[in-house]
């Protein structure tokens, strides 16, 4: 009996943890469609000016800050970098098509 | 001159975007540090109640749910699921982490 009692306890527990996921999840969607309406708007106008689509420094900048960001909040940097790297896969994808809409060749 | 000007405005505009974007991934990365945290204690949890790590029931929820979310808010769903397995490789690896540590073998 209080091993179900303990089994008991213990999935409420897990479905308090999963609500708090599931908070957190819908906060991250948000963050993030809000990050790409910036980088849309950021390659329409890179498009519109001729400005390179790729800019390594900024590029290393946003790394370094976010690997620190992440090391005083106790999330692994590596984890971060990653992170910051998988979405900027998607934003680089999102660039192209607007330059291809636009007629733009890539400048590099 | 004009050009100049015009040139002049687009670095600034770029900049306000900018200033958006590192907001935005200082909130991405404390929600995903947030998100860890409920996961880890998730992992300890498990493996102190022999729990099985994986639970596709649950997992294919959160997908469906995050889609819905993503479409809402002009997300690609696409790009909503791929960050989510992203997500959940990262918390596998801590999961196994856990359950090594508790010397709980993996029951699949």
């Amino acid at each position: 009996m209080n091993e179900e009692k303990d089994m008991a306890d213990a999935r409420a527990i897990l479905a308090g943890y999963r609500a708090s996921i599931d908070n957190i999840d819908a906060a991250l969607i948000h963050m993030l469609a809000e990050r790409f309406r910036c980088t849309k708007a950021v390659g329409v106008l890179k498009a519109e000016h001729g400005l390179p689509p790729a800019d390594p420094a900024r590029e290393q900048q946003q790394i370094a800050r976010l690997r620190q960001l992440a090391n005083d909040a106790h999330l692994d940097p590596d984890f971060a970098e990653k992170f910051l790297n998988f979405v900027i896969r998607e934003v680089i994808r999102h660039h192209e098509q607007i330059a291809a809409a636009n007629g733009v060749t890539k400048t590099g």
